[in-house]
């Protein structure tokens, strides 16, 4: 009897149709990527764990996969932990690309242009509770530019991910704008703490969820009426459309001018989770999706804490599996992938198919040999399903004619 | 000051120019896979722990990374563990792609062709001592058939493979060929007994080390005189080219009237490792290599142990990390690589280089923009040794000209 066999828990294969569509969207992003003269870079997926839970990754720490000590050293950190799991792992594998590309960058920017502008994709991994669209590995899409502090880098970000959705037939999507420093004068004006800002910053993220009656309340339960009564008069001037402010109006004029209007949308309820952006902040949407399909933001402190010295930042990333569930599947055979039936198992018919195969690959064809079967019509039907259009047979001294296996079928 | 920065030991950071030569030869060797009509699947990185030392990994077994039980499981069994670290780890990284390749055949069959032929590349990990050459994350690159039980399929494997070394340069690998029945009546031959030939294979297989005398004494060691005596005049009868045996000869022909003579040697004290080769045996070599690049064999007993029901197979593999090592780097830079510079941050100027850019990149080229420097000298050649061959200026109302990098800096 077939023993149960999965993939582990929250992980998934991918069937040969599912796999090609997902290798061609992710070709698609790297070479608008490379084509913008981004420089793509591999970081293994594992990293020292003391790095990816040293206060960088945020809540994510805590969803690292820790990977056990092997031999001696795990024997004598057994010994010294009694029955806590402290000291029992030295490595990790990573959750997010940005924790690796600031270790990357540390290590190797004598090599590195001055101005470093980044490409990696690549799996990433946490050990959350799987859900509908929540996977424990899945993949990420980053572009980042370290040592540049002017706009110009947020432009070159923005103008290149909005050609890449494009290129993966998401030309509909749009990027809201925000920064920080915007939203740090707004909690002044609130009559915020300077202190408190991390907490109403929360709070304010949570708009679209609780909407302005929830975040006046929550604002007023935490810092009072008066904050909550300035938050009121602040979320009713929100409605309309909003010109972007002066702080982010070379980066919306740029934009526009090689993307025109409604591009960019400047919102400044946006927030975006994590502690350490510093500047403008990004969230991409897609009319087809309900939650954003990527973002990013200016990190300009937190390089520098491998590196010693101070470095700008600033990144993006598009959320792949959103962005591969929002694209039509390549649904349908090719034409151009074609089923060579071979009509006996004879030398000269094998190395006649040998012959044909190469000839046909040279014409552009991906050619798959098949043994003839009792039903050829099952073969062929199967063959379709998998994505093959075309089939031929050979052996029999017939002339090499390919044929659409629809005709066939049908 | 710089904290110490270093990817985990055994493991790479790729730089830009590494990273796009390994991405170019990865993307020959898989195009040309599917060019011969295999079809590409991905598994995840982790599996159960259970599945990857159930004893079908061999040596490899002792070599997987283990990851941690998480949470509430972690704690019962620390418990129930004491200081042993039996049962911490539920999950491991995969040391290789055939394990996950059975595992997947058995989750996902009913939706796969009935002979399906897979193609898988992607990273595998061993906790190795690290040496040179030798790493603790490197990438495999595998097809198998699973479900044809003739040459057919040892024969589209080998031809597919000696396509795609050619595809990457390495037109003048070669295979060995052997088979492991031939290799079992050889043994009997010798008089070594039936329970003991697992024993005798290995020590065969050292005789590229230890040469035929260390073969010799070994054999006589453990299984006597007579033994020792009929190995020697085994071996002194191996000179010279020796002709396929019949059980190979169909693959020979075939691959001969493709590819001429010279590309399969028989070598009948060919053994490689894995004790679940039941068939023919391959290993891949090449002039510029001292070992291996490569090989594989028939399986045809292993995917039956996750199925419950016997699957024939028959896989190779490219060392991809040894082929990397053999094909000459891309030198020098890229003419259709450009630098555009721009002579000022002011909007008309940016909003000019997103159009030249959008422009360029339709023509081909990759584009990287850069803002002038006080020594446009110093940044072209920094760009040049970043592989950039080619720039151009923009924002003084010059035409948009491309020029040469290495003229201006010669």
């Amino acid at each position: 009897m077939a023993k149960d066999v999965h993939p582990p828990r929250g992980m998934r294969d991918f069937l040969p149709l599912e796999k090609s569509h997902r290798d061609q969207i992710l070709t698609q992003i790297r070479e608008t990527y490379l084509s913008h003269g981004f420089q793509e870079i591999e970081t293994p997926a594992l990293e020292d764990l003391a790095r990816l839970t040293s206060g960088q990754g945020g809540d994510n720490e805590k969803l690292a996969f820790r990977v056990m000590k092997r031999g001696a050293e795990l024997e004598s950190a057994l010994f010294a932990s009694g029955d806590s799991a402290d000291g029992l792992a030295d490595l990790g594998l990573r959750y997010d690309l940005t924790v690796p590309l600031t270790r990357y960058y540390a290590t190797n920017r004598a090599k590195l242009p001055t101005v470093f502008k980044a490409l990696q994709t690549g799996p990433v991994w946490r050990a959350e509770r799987p859900q509908k669209g929540r996977y424990r590995q899945f993949v990420q899409c980053d572009i980042d530019i370290i040592g540049e502090s002017s706009e110009l880098a947020e432009i070159e970000l923005l103008n290149a991910s909005l050609d890449a959705l494009a290129a993966i037939g998401l030309a509909d999507a749009t990027i809201r704008v925000n920064h920080r420093v915007l939203l740090a004068n707004l909690l002044d004006g609130l009559g915020v703490a300077e202190a408190d800002r991390g907490q109403a910053m929360i709070i304010i993220d949570k708009l679209d969820k609780i909407f302005a009656e929830g975040v006046i309340a929550e604002l007023g339960e935490k810092f009072g009426a008066k904050v909550a009564e300035a938050a009121s008069g602040w979320l009713s001037t929100l409605e309309g459309v909003l010109d972007a402010p002066a702080e982010l109006a070379a980066i919306f004029n740029a934009i526009e001018a090689r993307h025109g209007k409604g591009k960019l949308r400047f919102d400044p309820t946006l927030v975006r989770g994590m502690g350490y952006y510093t500047g403008p902040i990004f969230e991409i949407e897609h009319p087809g999706s309900g939650s954003s399909i990527g973002g990013g933001g200016r990190y300009d402190g937190m390089v520098g804490r491998w590196l010693g010295q101070d470095a700008p930042a600033v990144g993006i990333s598009i959320g792949f599996e959103r962005a591969v569930d929002l694209v039509d599947g390549a649904e349908g055979s090719d034409p151009k992938a074609l089923v060579l039936v071979l009509n006996s198992n004879s030398p000269v018919c094998v190395a006649a198919a040998l012959n044909a195969q190469a000839e046909a690959i040279a014409a552009g064809y991906r050619v798959r040999l098949e043994q003839r079967p009792k039903k050829l019509g099952n073969l062929l039907e199967s063959m379709q399903q998998q994505g093959f259009g075309s089939w031929a047979q050979i052996g029999e001294g017939d002339p090499f004619n390919i044929k659409d296996i629809k005709l066939l079928l049908s």
